[in-house]
């Protein structure tokens, strides 16, 4: 690697050394040429118009409101939190704006806000709330001022030669600089980490060094500061690590390294690595404007753009980020980070036409190059649908240690979709939930996952932080939809353990689409067991919609008190084919490990050799049938024990225990289908179509199972356990027959053993 | 009535007369001069020429499956049924396009159809369920097969010239005739009620006789069969009566008579009235059409447009009904009764232009005059928005027995809605609900009313009827808003003592828009307790919305073991003022007048004279602020318990238990306030404004309350509770002050007392 940073270097010091002189402001993100040619398309471009109308309303409003620059004291969803928060935003299109306009008032508002920043920072310490491990300045903790930095560069290149040179000058040495100073080389645990935090910290001190051309900021940002970490620092308070085993680097460049796997994956999950990815992109976006000879965006193989890519795929229909880690539902490619990413990704990649799609439902453009562009195609017509597809996520800086799976129906009317985790820990925001599966149908969540225990900026709860309950709940193993093995969670809930390991994809094989296939195993999470999970989705004749096969082999070194497999569903349940008992109480499944906040509210006992459960949710019907036996326990459960707080949501949830059993296969089908409506009140396709789901075989060489549907028609899939080599050949005796195939997998439609 | 009776009984036969002969049909609901008319506009009119093509591709796919007539066997959900429900949709659509197309297939397909139903019914008895109190013939209840006459009648009507005339008489002598007897003289118990069920069995019994030109069947469906309920029929299946006390008349005029207040309302409320709209407005364009002499639309001042009117403002802004008493949640003016009822409005009624902005949404216009009526006044740009308006809505034949009232926030930008309920308990399908109220914001419920323990038509539950629980849980007066004394239900569950009282209108005065207000007494529910709930909406500049204060007084013989007054509001808990426990099991609150069901999730006692709740639904903020001493009891429950099937939603509420005392008086605001997006992840004015309420006086004669906000601003709200003159001048001492005014009531603003 050191060749090659060399080279960097001096192009970078080459780049800088150009714009030494003379007016090139702005030339950070909106460029002087980008204003010029926006100014000439204003009133021809809707998309940008309309933009530009919705800043000048938000800008305005918060300008009616005056200048507010209080003293630091709040937590997040406190005053003087939102009202710094709020200032970065509002300079940020203020500065814009003042390019775009000419409005004058737009710079000396910027100026006037800068000012009274710079007039308070030399009179604060480090924030009053202490519970970062890297306290801030104007925030509780230092990823808060360099949100505030990455965006206020921004508003400050907008106005820097406008600005008279002396004051600019005094901001500069006296403000900007020892800020940028105050998040780096005073806060290494903060700076220095491969972390989204770092990431943050090192775009704010590059971009405002490359703002004030000062050539050691932006070095240090791409490179590290190079302090070391404090010894009493080794966590942050998430329980992350400060200094990750064997970490070498640090910086920009260090982080992109290390941040993504070769496809774009970003191990925290989508709902960080939409928040990290701004910081990326937009730093990039600069660097590409202000040192072109780095060539950012082709580094690594042009991975930032590629997670730009990964990001959009990892949604529901609805652009919703899967919440697995800990994530906050609802987040969404709506988001202002997600506008940055999607335009940047078309502007300076390949002018992916789908794109354009996004862009139209984001509803507003950036101001800046990238903007320009896709409003001009929007307005050209050059917009083509986005489609989400099937596809693995590596994880890793090399792509070599798991990943995500993700199966979507080929059709595309509707978007059924399920997700294995079988990736790395995720670090601090990780949870224990390797093998876990969440399935959507379009906008609705058939089996979910639960996020986090946390409400983002809402003071009422813990100043919007995260829970107690957080670690308690959201993270442990049961709060999942995976098996757990004793009622304890993956790894004991051990982060260091977890983060030591990563789950082996075994088949992820999407060229049939009438058997998509995932497969994983992992055998760390449990000493001494070993877990194999295999996903199909399957469009078959028999089902309205595709069916998904879900075959759950657990294989151990001896006999487990209990294996609990949980399926978090939503919505009312219609009919089940065992009896429900429900007990007068409503108490806690367990102690810990997250059971303590579960609550068990009626629970059965399989009357027959399936055991199905039919339910309603967002008027559509689903179906589970799972190969049952008569000792098994079947659990309704519901969240919210042991939560006086009221700071996890009631979600219910059905169980399959198995107990005192050494190896267990969990076979399922799930269904959807059929629909109803409150206005018209008719109901269609209510029941599912599976009558029997059979394991005809189940050993360390095969696992063949058979699902019979209601017509009396059946199909049955075969899985190699210990190889999964396309090219090996299969013959398996099953009863009277022989099957064969090649591959790790086959699917025989029109097949009925036994 | 005598008189009127013989009077419009000669015109009905004066016009009975000239329809004898000639090719004059249709002429029931689509006419040959609409159908000409429609045949003109073809290409002309958007919306029409869209329901042309809805109806097309609906008709055709069903034709597609091809004729099925299958025996009668299946309750609601099963096969046969809804079999029988789709043949009567279909073939009243593929009547109208006969008529408008002229494609004879349709004409052939309704005639095979009927041939097929006309082969059948001398082969079946009475259907084999045997659950209704009225057994129907292809239906298991006959209010199914009138819904089948009603619209078979239609399509009857669109082919009727063409049949040959051989068949016609065939089936009008073998098939429609001893069908109309089967439903009317051989039920007596079901078509000779004032009930909803009876309007469809006339409306189907004097459609088919306007189609048949069979005057005796149109005398009977208007003035009822005459032949006496059998003895053993005194109740339906729902409970309520088969023969009202003091019953003299029955048939289509009587339940006319009867069935609304003068303003249009409904007693069995606004789900049922959807339902039995149809029968009533569709019979009623018949009779306009073939009888325009009775002058339908004019009997009784015009009450059945007056209800459409009615039942249109008893929605939420979605246009969702309020769904008090049995209701299904969900049901909307999208529903087919009320395209029929809001186009028959607007081409009967006065050309309403704010209707067609309901037609508008709708999306669709039926084929005959009515909707080509409204389809050119759209395409003419008429329509103008449809704004619910703050209203009372009588109750009872006379408008003397009570009512409900509705309270809207005067901006139209945001729909704040309370709607009290003070009207008769509404027969078989009243719930014990005197003095609840319900909340909407929006869509949002803020406080629920449960609506009815039902899947309607979704067979795994039960065949889509009603489920016990709605007897059990969703009538009793624990699933309502309202006072619960002894932890009893109003009237000791009891629906003939229900059924015979009203609750008293005390005060509805909107015509200050800053201080709307309602208010209704109670005096039958609890022998020896007087219960009056007074509720205004308040506008202030003090809120960001309308403040809902809410006054419940209870006055009492004795000392009450426990006043209940439960919250149904949705959403997650976010902040309270007081500590809440959470005991380790779930019990249910009591073992029976619902209470059974509700399990206790949490307790707390008040910490304070205020009880504050925060909480946070569809990214909005809401504050419950209520008077409260340390003495009270606060509940977290949760309905679904001794409910192992699953039947009740798993709902939650905030109950504010006093106990032990003889009189007390509920006092609360309820604030809507803020926003919050997991997109930006910014939350905005989170909590309430209101710092505390005090009672400043409550005896006999006066309720005095004072309101302060956190700003230090107050209001003082004064009630009269025993004189509602508009006139009368009070003045009152409170503390050192003394406030006049006249009237019922006043709200001061800027006052704080003490």
């Amino acid at each position: 690697m050191i060749p090659s940073r060399h080279i960097a270097l001096l192009l970078v010091l080459t780049g800088a050394m150009s714009t030494l002189m003379g007016q090139d402001h702005p030339s950070l993100i909106l460029t002087q040429k980008g204003a010029g040619a926006i100014k000439q398309q204003l009133g021809k471009l809707p998309l940008l118009d309309q933009s530009i109308r919705q800043l000048q309303a938000e800008v305005d409003r918060e300008m009616g409101r005056g200048i507010q620059v209080p003293v630091p004291k709040d937590l997040a969803g406190g005053y003087s939190h939102e009202q710094h928060k709020r200032n970065f935003f509002t300079l940020q299109k203020a500065g814009a704006l003042y390019q775009i306009t000419g409005e004058v008032r737009y710079a000396e508002f910027t100026r006037d806000v800068l000012r009274a920043y710079a007039q308070l920072f030399p009179q604060v310490d480090r924030h009053p709330a202490t519970r970062s491990y890297a306290r801030g300045k104007f925030f509780w903790q230092c990823l808060n001022d360099a949100n505030w930095m990455v965006y206020i560069s921004q508003a400050y290149d907008c106005i820097y030669d406008w600005l008279d040179p002396k004051e600019r000058e005094k901001l500069n040495r006296e403000f900007f600089l020892p800020y940028a100073d105050f998040l780096s080389v005073e806060t290494p645990q903060f700076f220095n980490r491969i972390h989204n935090h770092s990431t943050w910290g090192n775009a704010a001190v590059g971009m405002i060094g490359l703002v004030m051309d000062d050539e050691e900021l932006v070095q240090r940002a791409l490179y590290g500061s190079g302090h070391q970490v404090p010894a009493d620092r080794v966590q942050d308070n998430d329980g992350g690590l400060i200094q990750l085993p064997g970490q070498a680097k640090a910086g920009f460049l260090a982080q992109i390294d290390e941040a993504f796997s070769p496809n774009g994956y970003y191990t925290e999950g989508p709902y960080y690595q939409r928040y990290a990815m701004y910081p990326f992109l937009v730093f990039a976006q600069a660097l590409q404007n202000k040192r072109p000879s780095l060539k950012i965006f082709d580094y690594r193989q042009g991975v930032l753009l590629e997670a730009v890519h990964a990001l959009l795929n990892q949604a529901n229909s609805a652009g919703e980020f899967f919440p697995f880690n800990d994530a906050q539902k609802g987040m969404s490619f709506l988001s202002r980070e997600l506008v940055a990413a999607v335009n940047i990704a078309y502007h300076f990649g390949e002018q992916d036409p789908s794109l354009l799609s996004i862009v139209e439902k984001q509803g507003k453009v950036p101001l800046d190059d990238t903007g320009l562009s896709t409003a001009s195609a929007l307005a050209a017509g050059k917009a083509t649908p986005f489609h989400r597809q099937s596809m693995e996520l590596t994880d890793g800086a090399k792509g070599t240690e798991g990943g995500i799976g993700i199966l979507r129906s080929p059709n595309t009317d509707t978007d059924l979709c399920v997700v294995m985790k079988y990736s790395k820990h995720g670090m601090g925001h990780g949870h224990f939930d390797k093998l876990s599966i969440s399935m959507y149908h379009d906008e609705a969540e058939v089996y979910q996952d639960y996020g986090s225990a946390r409400w983002v900026n809402i003071e009422q709860k813990d100043g919007g932080g995260y829970l107690k309950e957080n670690t308690t709940w959201a993270k442990q193993t049961i709060a999942h939809n995976t098996v757990i093995v004793d009622q304890k969670s993956q790894f004991e809930g051990n982060v260091r353990q977890a983060d030591l390991h990563h789950s082996s994809p075994y088949v992820f094989d999407v060229s049939d689409k009438a058997a998509q296939v995932m497969s994983a195993k992992e055998d760390s999470a449990y000493p001494g067991v070993a877990l194999h999970r295999t996903i199909a989705l399957i469009e078959s004749d028999h089902f309205e919609n595709p069916v998904v096969l879900d075959l759950f082999r657990v294989t151990a070194d001896d006999t487990h008190e209990s294996y609990d497999l949980p399926y978090y569903f939503h919505g009312e349940v219609m009919k089940t084919n065992f009896l429900i008992e429900q007990s007068p109480g409503f108490e806690s499944l367990a102690t810990d490990h997250g059971y303590q906040h579960l609550g068990v509210e009626a629970t059965g006992v399989p009357k027959d050799d399936n055991v199905m459960l039919n339910w309603f949710y967002k008027n559509r019907f689903y179906t589970l049938t799972t190969v049952a036996s008569g000792t098994d326990q079947l659990i309704f459960g519901r969240v919210g024990k042991s939560d006086p707080l009221f700071n996890l949501r009631r979600d219910p949830v059905f169980i399959q225990r198995v107990k005192d059993k050494q190896d267990v296969i969990f076979v399922s089908t799930t269904e959807c289908h059929g629909k109803y409506s409150p206005v018209t009140e008719i109901a269609s396709n209510a029941y599912g179509q599976v009558k029997e789901i059979k394991i005809l075989k189940n050993n360390d060489q095969y696992s063949i199972v058979q699902v019979e549907v209601k017509t009396g028609e059946s199909m049955v899939f075969a899985l190699s356990n210990n190889n999964s080599l396309a090219t090996t050949q299969h013959k398996v005796q099953v009863g009277k027959e022989e099957i064969a195939w090649s591959g790790p997998f086959t699917l025989i439609h029109h097949k009925l053993i036994n």
